[in-house]
């Protein structure tokens, strides 16, 4: 936990085509933590959009970021045309390098190892990635958030609200943290119980699957060149 | 639930000042939902910042907007300016009868409320204004997602995408909500037991009331002057 009197800079990676709640779960919490800056950050200051065409607009590009004390980077489908983008990747990185927290949603977990910083870490992302942590030398995990050290890895989509909870308690403390989902007033009722692949009613996960089959394959082909590159045993294994 | 085949057009409310997560929570659903065309309105089309400076921007101006089939009002503080707004009130009244629902989030409801349409209704909202529903005629009711008739409420901020996935079951069958579940890994972790004035730590309660006090007294002596419009005998209550 951080002394309250340090002001923190945090800051969220916001890109084309990414799941706009990653970053919006998200949102709601850092933006509520006691003495920060909160500030999302674009390959340029241009409005981007997101998978289901929700317009979002950086308040600076990558370049105008300060040194942050913590680094938020959101997944979705958008996260696979950044994987060899060697701007944003050397940005993730030396944010990385210096920074107190970072907080990865869904498949930015992807980003993140593609910059080479999963070596050797616990790590989680959503369910149909699973799978590829283990390209990019990362300890998979399967848990809704995994904190390893000073990072915070949240699985899928919503489950970044949990995860940035949790970084807001590791930051500031629990009182700090509680009186942020008050706030936010997240007692959840999901009306079902199919937000896994392990209680979702089988046919609905198979559709899932089918839907996502031919982007988890590109994401798989990426995922091999990048262990190439970074000198990491392709592992034998299968989508689980 | 309305047949497959039958196209809807969904719309959600932007304005300056709403709590973004009352507006994004729901889009990851109100965007999934089968056979369906979503869009944000706002007062123009210009961009606005939600309370704590999100920039989001509408698709068109309300005065572009179909009849919808299913109209979304979000809440936060920036609903108070517009409590007396004719021009937003009229659209919401307007839209509200053609449409098959009525999806309200945390504070919107007392924008229902203000237009008039929540007489005989049982409702709910943000639990910091849950004693002002009497205003407009609503009959209270604390759960956190209340369906009455067409009309879907979600209480405070995040029940909005609990709320949400009930408004795509009823929509379009349980089916199509549990694969939104699933899509939106949906299965949520929350760290602490803070999420409502029933459970916070009654210190965080205290100090959360305290500063949301001067917007509910200014929310309050608004619900007099709009019963008083409406016609509605200003009950005897007092905050919970």
């Amino acid at each position: 936990m951080i002394p309250h009197d340090a002001h923190l800079q945090i800051g969220s990676l916001l890109f084309e085509g990414l799941d706009q709640i990653d970053l919006t779960g998200p949102f709601e919490v850092l933006s509520r933590i006691p003495n920060s800056t909160y500030r999302l950050y674009g390959k340029t200051a241009e409005p981007v959009r997101d998978l289901k065409g929700l317009r979002l607009t950086p308040d600076a590009a990558l370049s105008d970021a300060p040194q942050l004390d913590v680094l938020h980077v959101p997944g979705g489908f958008g996260q696979e045309a950044l994987m060899e983008d060697t701007e944003v990747l050397a940005w993730i990185r030396q944010q990385a390098a210096g920074v107190r927290s970072v907080f990865s949603v869904c498949t930015g977990a992807l980003l993140c190892g593609a910059a080479g910083l999963l070596k050797g870490r616990r790590a989680t992302t959503h369910w149909a990635s699973f799978h590829l942590l283990s390209y990019f030398g990362a300890i998979p995990v399967n848990e809704r958030v995994v904190v390893d050290g000073a990072w915070v890895f949240a699985a899928g989509v919503t489950a970044g609200i949990d995860g940035a909870l949790r970084l807001a308690a590791e930051l500031r403390g629990d009182e700090a943290a509680q009186t942020i989902q008050l706030d936010m007033v997240y007692a959840p009722e999901p009306p079902f119980s199919s937000g896994t692949p392990e209680t979702a009613p089988p046919a609905i996960l198979k559709q899932a699957r089918q839907s996502v089959r031919e982007l988890t394959a590109r994401r798989e082909r990426t995922a091999r060149r990048i262990a190439a590159k970074l000198g990491i045993a392709v592992p034998v294994t299968g989508e689980a």
